[in-house]
């Protein structure tokens, strides 16, 4: 087993595509991570800081560092926390791209805890507020974790849009409709062509779709990680000022919040319960042919196939792994399967 | 200003009314509280008691005590908590109906923290899982509320369905459609005719409405509310066992967080980041007509109008409370001015 920051960025990553999760995957090392290593925003030697720190909170200053490693080491360091003092909080400032918010609440419920991890979009201004004509807050993902006893754990890792930017321009690049709720036009009406998004006449939802539906709700959580992640812990926010240079992915926060579940109840009691809540959904009747599912369980289930049958890659992320390879003189990867796509 | 547990009840129900969210206010005074101290759901003598303590978290049971009060009494522990550890948490079980969860999160955002505020609905089935055909759990609301600077507090209030069944008991009841996103067919599809819901053939959906506009993370936001009120706690929760006796709304969980804004960083400076985050949202580009808003503004302003000029009731309503004051031999109030409907 590995250690250290380079380490836990290669386990963050990896994370995601063994559950099946490829646009948080190794599709981002070079097109986010190392793209931003070269350019100077991440600062591959910078060791995050602690700020602040009482008996249960930490502020960290992640000196622009990787946000997939210092989002371990904030984690972890929630988790101590809360070992100590019941419940455990990290911020982190200064931070960069968290990756899949998932590996933080999945690490938290597999340590008996139950787990929150939010990250904001630094300065980045995605998707409009309700009634506004200008994108003002990131997709701003939360994630939440927690044991279920006998099952795999409960991890829901959500963006607080209706869907992530990159799933508008996979319509596009396809020449597929998108579902109704996803784009809003500039009068609040539904649109459902992604060139609409794509020359800039439509603009992604947030959770909820229309208002009536309930964008206001999806709007409020991705504010409240602004507050959470930006905020509590002085980092860049959606609505803040503008970067001078335009590129606003620079200081991002980060929220970890890890609560020990033997300081409030006989541990054995939760997995009692939790094992009853999981089971009951499981086993709770579906339509013909479907069965009801929770965040986190079928993720498991690919995990477990990931990790028996290896990794399934696109063939143009595994082209830009082996130009990654090439370019830094490594060793090319052994046991690759082609498979039919 | 009085207190104790009744004068803290009586302001949770009125604070409802003050902002404008009358679904949550007076109107639950005979139909929800009274009825339940009657029948001896709610014990009007419990003492609530804390059961587990540790430096940051706190679990207390309820004794089947009124959730209003109570409620108030742990997010005031939580803020104890958060005042020497950074953070605190308080996790309630054996509780009963909450009330309007934003005014425990508006409490801690007016003494300058980040409050979080979530209650499940005991072991009441109301919204089916995505792929499901039966109810599996409770409308569950989150809340999350912080100071704004010199703008009104933010403060989200929100239901995990994508809006609450008395939306629709009244659209059927004016011969109303409601808005597509609202309800769900058994086969998944949309449904825009109340009396479907009415007559059991259709239910309500949790945020998102359709399975491809994110109903998965409604639910998985409903599912995180039992984790944290239910499980946490050792409260009921909606797929647990269901009661013999059919009466599903004892045992009911609270969740109350708050974090020391002071312990991560100087109060001036968020207040500051604070201003210009909400003061940018409220002067961004709209619609022609509207204007960006955030949660928490409208019900301010809502509340500074119901204190200059007092608080409208429906009439109804108001019978209900004059049904109540005469069964009690209680004074009549003074002052009602009779409004146009």
């Amino acid at each position: 087993m590995l250690e250290g920051p380079s380490a836990h960025a290669a386990e963050v990553l990896c994370f995601a595509d063994r559950i099946g999760r490829s646009s948080h995957g190794v599709a981002n090392l070079d097109r986010i991570y190392l793209s931003r290593l070269r350019s100077g925003a991440i600062d591959a030697k910078a060791q995050p800081v602690v700020e602040r720190s009482t008996p249960a909170a930490t502020l960290v200053d992640g000196r622009q560092s990787m946000g997939l490693s210092t989002g371990v080491m904030a984690m972890d360091l929630a988790m101590e926390r809360a070992r100590s003092a019941g419940i455990g909080l990290t911020v982190v400032r200064n931070s960069s791209h968290l990756g899949c918010a998932g590996f933080f609440t999945d690490r938290a419920a597999r340590q008996a805890m139950v787990g929150m991890a939010a990250t904001n979009c630094g300065g980045q201004r995605i998707a409009p507020p309700p009634s506004g004509l200008a994108p003002m807050l990131g997709t701003n993902p939360i994630s939440i974790g927690a044991p279920a006893g006998p099952h795999p754990p409960f991890v829901l890792d959500m963006s607080t849009t209706v869907v992530a930017t990159s799933r508008i321009r996979q319509a596009a690049r396809r020449g597929e409709e998108v579902p109704p709720g996803w784009l809003v036009g500039p009068d609040g009406s539904t649109v459902t062509d992604p060139n609409e998004f794509m020359e800039g006449r439509a603009q992604v939802a947030f959770l909820g779709g229309t208002e009536a539906a309930g964008a206001f709700k999806g709007y409020g959580l991705a504010l409240a990680v602004d507050v959470l992640c930006g905020l509590l812990s002085g980092a860049a926010v959606g609505p803040g000022p503008l970067d001078e240079d335009g590129s606003s992915d620079k200081d991002i926060g980060h929220f970890f919040l890890a609560i020990d579940i033997a300081s409030l109840r006989d541990p054995d009691a939760y997995a009692t319960d939790a094992g009853s809540l999981f089971g009951n959904l499981l086993s709770s009747p579906a339509r013909p042919g479907a069965q009801v599912r929770y965040p986190g369980e079928p993720e498991d289930q690919h995990r477990a196939e990931s990790d028996s049958h290896g990794v399934t890659l696109e063939r143009a992320v595994y082209d830009d792994l082996l130009a990654v390879v090439e370019r830094h003189g490594l060793q090319a990867p052994e046991g690759v399967q082609e498979v039919a796509s």
